[in-house]
């Protein structure tokens, strides 16, 4: 058995920030997938595992961990990577619960409902109304990218602490929205770009297992 | 001047969060007070003290500070209140972040839209649907307080910890949900009840300057 075991799918960005950091970081991890599309995640064996009913999930050393944010903290020291300067630990976890409170949680639902809700369970009010939230969020990132490298400072390792693993959770999906990312939101292509030319990234579908999108390879 | 300022106004539960911990405390502190219904928290003064435009923020010794969570862990610190046991500082986090994600991010928003967006503005399915979210992050906090007088322990201190105080913020607001609370989270209102019988106790209303609900004294 691999030493950290990842309950997570290729959909989930959630999930992503987890398997991102274990990749980055060259870790013994194996996915074992959560069949979210057909509500695994709501079972009662899930449960049991998370009573929130989300992943991820990380399991290691007989440790059970939820809440992508709370995992990315135990993983900056079980890793030794991505770990915030002493003095921007607080700023760190300031953006990391900003992204919790306003990037992800909406970004992350938009995407669902325009992706994969069958369309006639779709509101076109509900859609609007999350669109218009995660652009909100989006430009105060894109505001703070503009003149930061890093959201909260290059880690201890250098490179991308835990804030931006968790802000870039569901923004690897670009083609999923209706954004036009280069003209809106140029630094915060860069800041992505930066990341993905990392040792060791991978786009969400190269490593978590599940469906691909409805008409993708 | 007093030694920790809050810019806040009463309506707002994640400046609640703030203001109930100084008040538990007995910090000295006085509120500052934004004007979110006429738009002073989209005004360059707001967004050049916070650029994610929100309260709450809170000045002290020099520091500027924002996101409550972020907020509640500098004065777990320095008000030596409320800090989780050494063994439950991520549990606490873990519940900090769900709050974010899962509970204040859709019950504030769906209370904002039935309470205070004019009638005109307002979109059924918009409601329904953060009213679907809120109850089932409100199922989810009802389940752990079952068997949990506190959300992550008590704190070093006895009592809430930061966690508590993130995931109350926008409870004590009951009577502008429609919500049978008696009946739908007991334990919920259990712990409520717990945490209004302490010492230094208000309600948001009663703690922090602004207009009150349409209707009310």
């Amino acid at each position: 058995m691999a030493e950290y075991r990842l309950h997570c799918f290729a959909q989930s960005g959630n999930a992503y920030k987890v398997a991102l950091a274990l990749e980055m970081a060259s870790a013994d991890w194996e996915a074992v997938f959560v069949d979210f599309f057909n509500g695994a995640n709501r079972s009662p064996e899930f449960l049991a595992l998370n009573p929130m009913g989300e992943v991820p999930v990380l399991e290691h050393r007989g440790e059970r961990l939820t809440q992508s944010g709370a995992i990315l903290d135990y993983l900056s020291e079980t890793l030794g990577r991505f770990k915030p300067a002493p003095g921007m630990r607080r700023e760190a976890l300031r953006w990391t619960l900003w992204d919790n409170h306003k990037l992800t949680s909406n970004l992350a639902t938009w995407r669902f409902m325009t992706n994969f809700l069958p369309p006639e369970k779709r509101s076109s009010e509900v859609i609007a109304f999350l669109e218009g939230r995660a652009k909100g969020a989006l430009a105060v990132l894109e505001g703070h990218l503009a003149d930061h490298d890093w959201i909260a400072g290059p880690a201890l390792d250098g490179g991308p602490t835990t804030a931006d693993l968790s802000c870039v959770g569901y923004l690897y999906f670009g083609d999923e929205y209706q954004i036009a990312w280069e003209h809106d939101y140029p630094s915060v292509m860069g800041w992505l770009d930066r990341i993905a030319a990392l040792p060791g990234w991978k786009h969400p579908y190269e490593c978590m297992p599940g469906h691909p999108l409805p008409g993708r390879d």
